[in-house]
């Protein structure tokens, strides 16, 4: 099911040509998926590293900018999540103006235990909340469905 | 040609968990691009956005993170132009810190005008800057060669 | 008046001691700032930089840290323009987390003319607008009263 | 003693009106105090932060933007440590381009334990080194001397 937030394009998004630094949009990109991490799937970031001594890094992220974003630009953010493994998650999020796009991301993230950096599975009531929002069709069920990338 | 700039991984790049905050890559990727150009090619950023009127966007960028980076880390980043096209260039970015591999980057941009946003081709200099570079062959000099991103 | 925006501290803006790093927090005033003008006065940023040629750099600020905010801590920030000179504007802001206070800075924006750099007194609207809000009584009616900045 | 880093103004820290978007120069400021503790006093903030369990947040700051900067500019960051107390630190960074003054900037900084967020003394090492960079005579003697921001 997709998840959307909003954002304004602030003076602090911008660069000398007037548009949005694509570094910020990484940065909108992270704050999304840390909100429906926290909104809809229930388990915070504060929860998942600070108490929980776990970490969701993104292991890849391919991006295609469409069109320019300027100061003052409205933009929504839908998230909708692919493809769950053992410990992996694909998420792809559209961002749009209106009915432009902006840009269209692909994103796996590895959760993994921050002391060793290595992947560990998803802890049950997280798998869960993902896999109602994901639907369960796209959960892999063979470990080898996560054989391509590793985890 | 390869191109390599140094960068030591600092607190303001690093998140809770202790490690680079993914975003924080983008400046450094975005640093080294900027670099190349004034560094290598001898076209500063500065001339080309605020004296020039133009802008080299960023279309499309693949990013995989192979292991994590923590404060203090000696970074090195290698940029290599890898195809140019009329008023597009794909580059690749490799981010070591010793012997290890931290993450792979690859990125199209594209050469736009700024007050209409359009591509524009590369100009003759800035052009043959980047063939001397990346070596003549990897320029495309079919028109259909560039079809495969749209510029 | 009073002016209030809310803000959730994120994952983006925690440092390795999980706090939040203390650049972010100008980010987050500056936003306010923003925000201001725009809701509030009516002058977006985007009229007043680009469509107008003008802008409104800080001349000071002084910042008071007085606790730490940590990951999902939700924020107040409270702005009241304190006094209005021909081209400048001394401005405090509050920030707070519940009943607790986390900043409180202090600023000094100057209207300037981007083409040169120099301060120009404030448009008629604009000087209106933050009249209005600040309350006449703040408003320097005396030259010499501006000479404390130079502005 | 007085102690310098460089840096080039880049794409990255500049705003739509061309110039330095002022949150960046906090960032530039917080290295050039990162890189004296490292370099010069021989305490990184790696070790202070994640191997020590201490922090060094800012409790305080005042900076004067006198000129602004643009893309390309050279700066050079000088960082005098003011005077040493029991567990704060008085610093002042002054940022020039060639011969002209860009801003001045006070510092509070206060040493802290991670755990309880309270001051903690500075370490023997590290109280030494400051005392030996600042000189003797700036360094409080007198617990009253710190009362002036309580710590």
């Amino acid at each position: 099911m997709s998840f959307t937030t909003t954002r304004k394009v602030r003076f602090e998004h911008c660069d000398p040509a007037g548009i949005v630094f694509y570094p910020r949009y990484f940065e909108m990109l992270n704050a999304c998926i840390e909100d429906w991490f926290d909104e809809r799937l229930g388990h915070s970031f504060g929860a998942i590293h600070v108490d929980g001594g776990f970490a969701v890094p993104t292991a890849r992220c391919e991006v295609r900018f469409t069109a320019p974003s300027r100061i003052g630009d409205p933009l929504a953010l839908s998230l909708r999540p692919i493809r769950l493994g053992r410990s992996s998650l694909d998420l792809e999020i559209d961002i749009t103006s209106g009915e432009e796009a902006r840009l269209h991301a692909a994103f796996t993230l590895v959760h993994v235990a921050q002391a060793t950096g290595r992947p560990v599975g998803w802890p049950e009531p997280l798998r869960d909340a993902i896999t109602r929002d994901i639907g369960p069709s796209a959960v892999a069920t063979d470990p080898q469905g996560d054989a391509s990338h590793g985890t």
